[in-house]
């Protein structure tokens, strides 16, 4: 293993750190906690929080501002952040008029974030959550009991970020993000595997003309090793996973796993469009670059979201002030 | 060499396609070029161009939009442009009161945009031009005359880009060129070396506990190979190649090469950030992110503008619309 770090215990604190001091405009890091808290001044409204193990940077302390994510809670690398870490997340985010969760489906999370909202319900703060399952490769993979969730949380935040700041209340962001959830799908593929500091070796290796298809974002097996294939190819075979129809409409995301150039993104995006258009879907909406990573991973994930209301692609328009939007 | 492409031939235009493809609201691909420019409407202001070979996304197109760059002229991967795309990016980016071009200093690069600037003048262009020479690790490398330019350049453009939009004339432009170009120090180092997609295997090859320093943008070897260190005694062997006194004020940029996740780079920042602290230097201005990448290169950059003019950091802070500032 070959990192810049100094050592291994020390990574997320460290990182923390790093990240509160460049971005300290904008973020702040809450004195002895793993938490990322927006500067903004507080206005009253539902405060949203997210968060997981860490590993996905910029996921996502990078997603922490105005119009997005009121704070971040980052547990150890691939790791659930402990409850008492999440419950002090929801206080930060508090205005007084609730706290609502975005949760990647994945069983530590699923239990930690809840038993912080029992924590902080009998403090008085109202909590709502949403768990995000975009990923349609794997059903019950290491870390998850149904579809796991990767990439499309990012578009989640967005999404329930503006109605935050357009003043919805906690019930109707609720009522929003099951809707959007139905909506949302997501598959990838890697190219290599990531090393977790503390292991010091990778979570699977490839061979040099192998990829993993419907990998997720902690370096677990997906459910198919084949043959490297061209980008067209690639784009091919993860497209017949989604559900579309002609004339369906959809914003898109396309996510590298960390490692990826963007020249490899970008033949890869002009191939999705492509191939999109043959099929008779609408894009009306585009997004591309390293959002929720797998540290070292090469791969890249899509994402697609079904447009049923033009308001999810105007919040996904309009302007925030983070790190990493 | 596994990478997500179609035709090693292909890669920088299949590029192009998706990158205006996806952002499409702020940039266009002129037509029948290898050059990207951006959507918004002519002022009558000076134009700003920049460009060199492919494979350091999201350079230079990615800071292709108001405020900075009009135009980005993109080589074949890491090969300079030619003098007709150059010539042809002037054109793109001439709205009446001449056209800046912004030079990393790469003998092929020189050599080509001075080609096209009489290309240009003979069609009655004003042109005018820096050469961008930050780095401070090695004097004449393989592709140079003199010192290389890295990172600094995107932070030129966006000071340069900024004097552009307030209505500065070519003369102007510059004058702030110039002193500007005294001011910005770079230097870095790589934890492996990139590959060409039409050379299929990696400019260099490190062991696992070895490092490079010194390394420039296109896996050409630096100056010394060491063994690994953390990243502290990394931070405190590059800050010491910087000539600095207590009281001086920087902004600085660290940027990854392309496939160091951030992660390391934010623990790397916090090291920066100690250390320049011990120094006694104050640090106004901090930016971190894969901004002039090696392709498919880890590693990481450290650039250092010495503030000589707080206008300087007004301009870096000012807003922009770019893929990817």
């Amino acid at each position: 293993m070959k990192k810049i770090i100094n050592r291994a215990s020390d990574v997320v604190t460290e990182m923390l750190d790093g990240l509160a001091h460049v971005h300290s405009d904008l973020v702040h890091r809450v004195e002895g906690f793993d938490i990322i808290a927006r500067n903004a001044e507080k206005t009253g409204k539902v405060g949203l929080i997210s968060g997981g193990g860490s590993g996905h940077e910029p996921s996502h302390a990078g997603f922490v501002g105005q119009g997005m994510l009121s704070a971040a809670v980052c547990g150890a690398v691939f790791t659930s952040p402990t409850p008492d870490q999440v419950f002090q997340a929801i206080k930060e985010a508090d205005e007084g008029a609730g706290v609502f969760m975005v949760i990647k489906n994945y069983s530590g999370d699923v239990m930690n974030f809840e038993m912080a909202q029992d924590m902080a319900e009998m403090e008085g703060i109202q909590v709502a959550s949403v768990i995000v399952d975009d990923d349609i490769a794997v059903e019950d993979s290491l870390y998850t009991q149904g579809r796991r969730g990767v990439a499309d949380t990012i578009l989640v935040h967005k999404i329930l970020g503006e109605a935050a700041r357009s003043g919805q209340s906690l019930e109707e962001i609720k009522t929003l993000a099951d809707k959007l959830g139905k909506n949302i799908h997501t598959v990838g593929l890697a190219l290599s595997g990531a090393t977790v500091p503390e292991v010091g070796k990778p979570g699977f290796v490839l061979a040099d003309d192998e990829i993993e298809f419907g990998i997720g974002i902690h370096s677990e097996p997906g459910y198919r090793r084949e043959k490297m294939r061209t980008s067209k190819e690639l784009v091919t075979k993860l497209t017949d996973s989604f559900q579309a129809k002609t004339g369906d409409k959809f914003c898109i995301l396309i996510n590298g796993m960390g490692a990826t150039p963007l020249m490899e993104q970008y033949i890869f995006a002009n191939d999705v469009a492509s191939l999109l258009q043959e099929k008779g879907l609408e894009i009306s909406y585009k997004k591309l670059g390293n959002y929720m990573t797998s540290l070292d991973m090469a791969g890249l994930s899509l994402t697609l979201i079904k447009l049923e209301e033009d308001s999810w692609q105007a919040a996904l328009e309009s302007p925030v002030t983070t790190i990493a939007w």
